[in-house]
């Protein structure tokens, strides 16, 4: 429209009644074409569930508040504040602050990631690594290769940069590396991949798979971001090496000192082991990376809260951070042990499930044509709660699959819970 | 190439003697376009310049930390932890604590700004409501119209989504309302400004233009970003109604009950009221803006710390805010009048600068051809720093200006400070 013309019809509107029209409020047909991809999001109803205390909630992913280190943060915010108050109230480098940074590298090595600081650039919980991850690589319409089903909190974050999906499925071992050259050879950027107690599959990618990820990805040339926010919080078998470290041993042991081969991103997380409320995660990447990342990070909160990053390193040294996630390992496997045996109790045979070596979730898959997402009514009106497994395939699918979490709720609560949905589940079979 | 051969030559590569290639860290030729229009970041290399204890700075944007409410905060985080721990280290609600939206609506209120908490979203300081704004609009090319100079975070914001940019002067009255026609003519996305203390300008924009300004963008239908860190912190004269309020007054008085009319996106900041390390700024939007907002913000970092969020609000409530930002008025009002003393005493009568009456900036514009980038060399050969105003320029230009902040040095440094630069200065032109 010619704009003198608009000007005019405007003019006019002035003096008219006025329906509240989009040139009130002329937001939202400025959205950008991105804004209108993006669905409306499961993670926040979840979270809303919580807030009823009525329900028990096999939906979030939250931890238990009972392993919060509370004493040992009031404690650390008290020598912060006593000792670096003009600085940890302060603006900060956007990379993070590097004793943190420092820490971590030590505290990876212990699991088999060698790394610099470098190498690693604090985030404001692990899903801002994601954030990043998507706006640094991601343009409209390139493919990303994930696991089918795959942790949906990640497919928000890409969908927004207007990714597309190829997926592999997964079984009890993790992904179908029998599958695998397909995808790669459609060309994806990059391959999103949880090896550790998968969100939201609780499977783990096993050793010879890994590998063999590994080794393929390499020869297609398609670069992998790890996302491990549960990898130390394991209750049976052993530790498994992470990608990175396989990535570095495939291609030979570098350069003295410089360990990390660069053919994984690495994404951690302090929300399972210390406490989500703080918003600390981190990534490691070559530092040529990491340098554009930081270049992004800046321009989308110039840093991570200084206090949150001091408050964290001063809880985490000194040896606490490894004590602590020992005693929250033990606290979630009873949890894990307790669901496993109240399903066994209470589930109809026909329903299976996957038996997570750690992490926070399990997968359960119904009979067919049976519909989660329905099913998901009927068990609200009984208190209990768990995501659909919908949620969590970038493609659709997985309609009689859910997702249900096990830190949260103590073991008799998990009884009465998994008594509850076993109820509904076998009503709906018509049992 | 086809997939085929480029399998064989990916073979070839794995048994011979391979150079460091793209193939060995594959990351960079698969960044995203958005990233190679990022230029490498002012601020950054600002913040690291603070490192350096020797140098006075006027370049970053930091508050004194002599203003930190230290006590506050050490208090209010035992509180905090005390009552509310199991929510504090928790996973939280996108939107934000409620009782600290219903805080700031409480406090814009009394800045003429009237809202419900549903129009509120908390973010990760203000410049992740910039990060918002700019994911929530901009498609590639969009066109945005800022002032000249402007903010140089909002550019790398909106930058980062490959925004383009219109300009207009500001003058010592702000935003030259009547050379603004042309830019809204030319359909921007949307308008970007900051009326209050302007960053970098130090000006702000005046009673009888703030009306102007809401009726020309509302009569060619472009809506207003309105960015307003400083408000609060004003030295002298009368504080100006936002254009927040004006745009509700210029659209009548609205429905009961709801004054807001969302012509206006407001963003507020407690980074230079409390504290910037705690990361709390917040942003006003129509209810079904904050609704798209949350979940990109979702998928950004899920929420902001609730810990910080919690801790801002213990601080906050009762009073105390009012009172703080009292006390900081008069600190940095102080310092303001120093840093204008020393630079009447110390620089060359041909250089020109903004006389603020809030804020943390002014500004200063010498006599042409002289390049403060330049300048800059010989400043921190004298262990004083300021911004080239060029970073400031959406579209280039301002190589003769440059930016002074006076709110982190206290007034003897700032003498100290002003009386190298006069030096410097004045070597430069000659003198």
């Amino acid at each position: 429209m010619d704009y003198a013309v608009e000007k005019d019809l405007l003019a006019d509107l002035d003096t008219a009644v006025r329906p509240v029209t989009t040139t009130d409020t002329p937001w939202s047909d400025r959205y950008a074409l991105r804004a209108r991809g993006m669905k409306s999001s499961a993670i926040r109803e979840l979270l809303k569930l919580i807030e009823d205390p009525a329900i028990i909630s096999f939906a979030g992913g939250l931890p238990a508040p009972e392993v919060f280190p509370v004493a040992e943060v009031a404690a650390a915010a008290q020598r912060v504040l006593a000792d670096h108050a003009a600085s940890a109230l302060q603006y900060g480098a956007t990379e993070g602050y590097l004793p943190l940074r420092e820490l971590l590298v030590r505290h990876m090595a212990r699991y088999g990631i060698e790394v610099t600081p470098a190498n690693v650039l604090i985030t404001s919980g692990a899903q801002q690594a994601l954030d990043l991850v998507g706006k640094l690589f991601v343009n409209s319409g390139d493919h990303l290769l994930t696991e089918e089903p795959t942790y949906l909190g990640a497919l928000q974050a890409f969908t927004a940069y207007q990714a597309q999906y190829l997926t592999v499925p997964i079984d009890a071992e993790g992904l179908r590396t029998d599958l695998l050259e397909e995808g790669l050879r459609a060309g994806p950027k990059f391959m999103y991949v949880l090896p550790n107690f998968q969100n939201p599959g609780g499977v783990t990618l096993s050793l010879e798979r890994r590998w063999r990820l590994v080794e393929l990805a390499s020869r297609y040339g398609v670069p992998i971001v790890e996302d491990d926010p549960y990898g130390q919080l394991r209750y049976e078998g052993s530790h498994l090496p992470p990608l990175v470290k396989i990535d570095a041993e495939h291609h030979g042991s570098g350069c003295p000192g410089h360990p990390y081969h660069g053919g994984v991103i690495y994404l951690g997380s302090l929300s399972k082991t210390l406490a989500p409320g703080l918003r600390i995660g981190w990534m490691v990447a070559p530092e040529e990376v990491v340098a554009k990342l930081v270049q992004m990070k800046q321009g989308m909160d110039l840093h991570t809260s200084t206090f949150s990053q001091m408050l964290v390193y001063e809880v985490a040294r000194g040896g606490f951070l490894d004590r602590h996630v020992r005693h929250v390992r033990e606290v979630y496997g009873a949890r894990r042990n307790a669901m496993l045996a109240s399903l066994d109790r209470h589930f109809p045979p026909t329903v299976r499930w996957t038996r997570p070596q750690g992490g926070l979730f399990l997968w359960a898959t119904l009979p067919e044509p049976l519909d989660t997402a329905e099913l998901l009514q009927d068990a609200l009106k009984e208190k209990v709660a768990f995501v659909p497994g919908t949620s969590f395939h970038p493609n659709g699918g997985g309609r009689n699959t859910m997702r249900l979490n096990f830190s949260y709720a103590q073991p008799e609560v998990i009884e009465e819970g998994i008594r509850r949905l076993g109820g509904v589940v076998a009503r709906r079979l018509g049992m």
